[in-house]
This record gives C-alpha cells, structure tokens and sequence, in this order.
C-alpha cells in the first residue's frame, strides 16, 4: 500500500518571526483566510468556562448544534459538528467513500478533498480548472459528477475567490447518484444561506465553519447542515470530544450574534475593493473574489516575491513550482493598516 | 460493507439534570473518569488566549509537544498530538492498521480499541479477562501478539483498574512483529513513567491525556510517546489543527505544573482507599485500583441500582446486560462530599 497523501503544515507564526528575526507580535497571516479582528468579546466567556475544565464537554454538542440550526433556519436534526471544516471533510471521508469508490473535484482546489478521499482508499479525479481565470470546468465536472460517489465543491471557492452560479450547482447535484459535499467556509462573504438547498436535495451536505465570516478559528469549530440520514453517519465516525467545551461556549456565543459577523464582514468586503484596486494600481492582475482573500497574478517571481515579504513577517499563501498556479498568490484580505504593509512592502519588491 | 460499531455518545449532564428533574449543578459525574477538581487556575490563561481567537493554532502544536517532552522526560521528536487520547487511538488506527491487517486487545476494554481497528477494515480479536476478577490474560494476549500488526493494551486497565505487571508488557512487546499501542490514560494515578520504554522499544507507541491525573478533560488534548517514525506516521494522518487555541496555553501550563497534578493525584489516592472502605461497608466487591476509579460488583440488581442513582443526578458506569460486566458498576473517584452523596445513596438503594 503506497501512502496517501499527506496534508502540508503551514509554519507558525513563532517559526516565522524567528526566521524573520521580528516579534512574534510583527508577523501578519495573509495566507489562513482568518479574520483579523480580535475576540476581546469571547474574553468572558472563555474565563467562565475556564473554572471547569476539569469535566467534558457534552459529547452530542447539543448546544453547538442548536445554535447553528437557529442561525441557519434549520432543524437540530440537520446540523452535524466537527473540529473546523477540517475534521468534517475528513469524517466525511471516511462514512462516505471506501475501497473502490470515487471521488471527483476541480483542481486545483483544498488539498483536504483529495487527502480525504485516498486515505480512504477512494479514487480521486481532479477536473482541471484553467489559467489564468480558473473558471469552473462545469462539463467535467458534470461528467466526472456521473460516474462520482462523492463530489466535493467548494463555494466560493479557494483558491479562485470566484463565487459559481446555482445554476452550475444545481446541475452537478442533478447529475450524480453520489452524495455532493459542498464546503461553504467562506459562505459569509458570499450571502450564501445553504439551508433551503439542503431540504430540497437529500444528496447534498454542506460545510460551515466558524474560522472565516465569523472569526473565531482559534476555537477549530465547523458545523454541516445536510439530511439526518448524513448527519447521522458523520457523527457515526466522529471521535467522541473532539471540540474543548470553552470552544462551546464561545462558538455557541459567535452563533448568537450575527449582526457582529455581518458588519465585520461588511468590512471586510470594503477592504477587499481597497485591496483590490492598490493591487492592480501595482499592476497585478487579481481575480474577482467573493471571499475574504484574493488571487492575484505576480508573474514569474511570484516565489521570490513570496519569499522576501516572508522575510518582513508578511506570510503569504504560495503555490508549488510547475504547478498551474506557480504565478500566483493569495492574499487574505486583514485591517487597512495590515494590507498597507503588504501593499508598501509588495511596491517595494515588484519595483 | 456492514457499517462499523459505533462509540456510544454518554448522555450529557443536561440531558440527566432534565430527566431527573434537578438542576444541572446537582448532577456529579461518576461515570467519565474526570477530575473533580475545579480549575480556577486555568481562568487567566484562558481570558488572556481568547483575545486572539481570530486566528489558528499553530498547526504544529510544537508548544505542547515542547511541554509534553519536557514533562515526560524525552525528545520532542518522540510526541505525538491529538485531540485527546480519543484522537490519537483513531488516528493510530488509520495510520497503522489497514484491510486485511490484524488488531488485538483484552476485552472487555476500552470500546474505541475495537472501532478504531474495524473502521479502517482491520479484522479485531478480542482476549478475554473473565469475571470474577479480570485478570490480564496474558498467555492468550501473547498468542494474538504473535499474529496481530497492532495490540491495544491499556495500563493501568480500564475497566477493572488494575495494573498488570511490567515482565507481562515485556511479554507482550517481545511477542509481537507489530505495534503495541499502550493507553496510559491513567498513568499519573499509577506512577507510570513511559518514555525510557519507549526508548528501548521501537514498536511501542504509549498514549496519554491531559483529562484523567492533569485534570482538563475540557481542553481535549492528549499526547503520544513514540519513536520518531511513528510520530511521524500519525502526523500524517492527523486532522490539521483540532486542538484548539486556548487548549494549547492550557495544556502548557497543566503540563509546566507536575507538582499540581501530583498533589491532586494524592488526594484522589486516599480518597479512593475512603471509597473502598465505605463500599465493602456496604457489602460491595470492589476490585483493587491503580486508577481514579474503582469497579465494583453490585450483584444482579446493577442496572437497577444505576438507574435509581441516575434519578437522583448520580450518573455511573453501566455495562451491558447479558455481558461479562452486568453485575458491575465503575464509580469514579470524587471530593469526599460527592463520594459520600454516592455512598448514601447506594445505602439506601441497596437496603
């Protein structure tokens, strides 16, 4: 048995600034796609919670799942939990796809889909979507949807931005017998609102997670809505306590507050025109995004450009060598005063 | 394909303060093994790490590893992460077991041995330690060594709590092509130092957790010691980042504080010889523990006995009826004014 694949830990923050030879606190992450507002709002629940850790959480995270149904106008019954999207995609994974099943996603893509699927023993196909704009590859993807049990989208998607029509998804859904399982990580920048979708179409699960729109990846919280049926295997494979009971607490807070989530993301989306618009103002071509980061075309010095902002604590996401995004970057979209130092350090670089 | 066993969620406290009809604050878990012990200590560290909840953990978890090395007395090449011991044994499941291969453990045992083994197609064999006293087996777990890829030991044993001699794990290691996957969840209450055996023996993988002797069952952090190689094989498989920030700085400082453990460790030690005591005044078998719980034969009414405790928010341990254990229960090792609730009641209950 050869070995499957294996996920690429980013370096931390700490390896960073020692080898930037900057603090700690001087490093900026633009290549996670978090949220770059602090969580001085969760500091009291964190320190209520704190005085009892020495129990477990409730293993059905009942209240995890009744604040997800209640944010997403859905039944408990539909909401599954798990560590992040992470966990999630890897637990669908395994109560989904086995030994000599098939699995399909554009590429390129989240490498998780196609860890989640080989680790399994599953095959992987990747429908290949193009440079420079990387439009969704409907066609193959419908194809490799017929002959899938499992399709894995992601919308928007990463590592594009681009937000693809329901029309485009509603076809893929149609065309598999399989099961589709749609990451929606950064739905909040795009509106999205999955709920309905779900409660029309059994085969469909889709994947939340409280790192992006709502800002707290510090708690590794991610939920999905699909059929009961769907959340009823998930939770058939799923560790019991995967999640700590302060990330209950706080996740349960974040939930409850979606006017908070909006107007950040609100900002963000502002920022993001800003962003934008310095970065062509560079020069740079950067792809419409319906996400909290941006795709951005830097050339043939992409890497070296990548490495050098590395240097000043900017960390950037980069793409592997002869691949077909090996003139690209990402950038997360942070506060304007975090973007004005990669934009200054950037016109600096490219100058 | 038949659906593999499933672990079977506890109900939570919630869910018992409700049918019971008390509040939540009147139910005391005797049923999970935890501390008792509030963490007042944690409050600061967990207020001061929420502030940034915005952004991931470092994926690496070097922080933990660091502490867990420096705590156990080895290289920080030699931990493994996860969340939780309940991660960890899934994730050696995954990273070492395979269809076709071969899985053994002493039953009746932890029930993740077995799922972890059949989720990822492993065939189980399971050893039997008969009632009355549930002596380890050794000859029959030295036959299965010889022809299993993985045995599963857990020492000291849950559930009969005892801690079976050292020349029987080097029977058992020495029996064996495959990996021994030791669960020292319970070590702390044992005395059990695991890294010099570690280090002579490198097909041994030994796990333990921040939720039995450290008291933060909460965070959900466990750590492995292993050989590098096998470290490694688990971080291939591990999901990125399912611990959770504020666990990280909690685990640190749980690990950075032996002297706390140890000192609750000593108290939880008298207080189960108390328990024992008043137990066998009560006509009770109790079997001798190496743990922060004891099992306990209560005869044929068991079920019973655990299910009028239940209506009173005095939640044990029950095994299936018609099993080797229906005549037992396992009480965890409390404060002295829980234990005495419980001692009371099971006065009443049995008179």
């Amino acid at each position: 048995m050869s070995a499957p694949p294996r996920y690429r830990w980013q370096p931390t923050t700490a390896e960073i600034a020692a080898g930037a030879g900057i603090p700690a606190s001087q490093v900026v992450r633009f290549d996670h796609n978090t949220s770059p507002f602090p969580t001085e709002w969760a500091v009291e629940i964190a320190a209520s919670a704190a005085t009892m850790l020495n129990e477990y959480p409730g293993a059905t995270y009942l209240e995890i799942r009744r604040a997800a149904a209640g944010y997403s106008g859905t039944a408990v019954e539909r909401i599954a939990v798990g560590a992040g999207i992470d966990e999630l995609l890897l637990l669908a994974g395994r109560a989904f796809l086995a030994p000599g099943m098939r699995a399909a996603a554009v590429v390129p893509g989240y490498p998780l889909y196609e860890i989640a699927s080989l680790q399994v023993g599953a095959s992987f196909t990747g429908v290949a979507a193009a440079a420079p704009d990387f439009v969704f590859p409907l066609d193959g993807v419908v194809a490799a949807a017929r002959n899938a049990d499992l399709v894995w989208l992601c919308v928007p998607d990463n590592p594009s931005g681009a937000r693809v029509d329901d029309d485009a998804i509603d076809a893929v859904i149609a065309a598999t017998d399989g099961l589709v399982v749609l990451d929606a990580a950064y739905a909040e920048f795009a509106g999205d609102r999955w709920a309905p979708w779900v409660e029309r179409n059994h085969n469909l699960l889709v994947l939340h997670t409280l790192s992006k729109g709502f800002g707290v990846g510090g708690i590794r919280v991610g939920y999905g809505i699909g059929h009961p049926d769907l959340v009823d295997a998930i939770d058939g494979v799923r560790p019991p306590g995967s999640i700590a009971s302060i990330s209950v607490e706080v996740a349960v807070a974040a939930l409850g507050a979606p006017d908070r989530m909006a107007s950040r993301v609100d900002v963000i989306i502002s920022e993001r025109t800003r962003l934008t618009g310095e970065l062509s103002r560079l020069g740079l071509r950067v792809l419409p995004s319906s996400t909290n980061f941006v795709l951005c075309d830097v050339g043939s010095a992409a890497a070296g450009v990548a490495d050098r902002l590395l240097r000043r604590g900017l960390v950037v996401r980069t793409y592997a060598a002869g691949g077909p995004l090996d003139r690209y970057l990402r950038f997360t979209v942070r506060t304007p005063h975090e973007d004005d130092r990669l934009i200054a350090a950037l016109e600096e670089e490219l100058a």
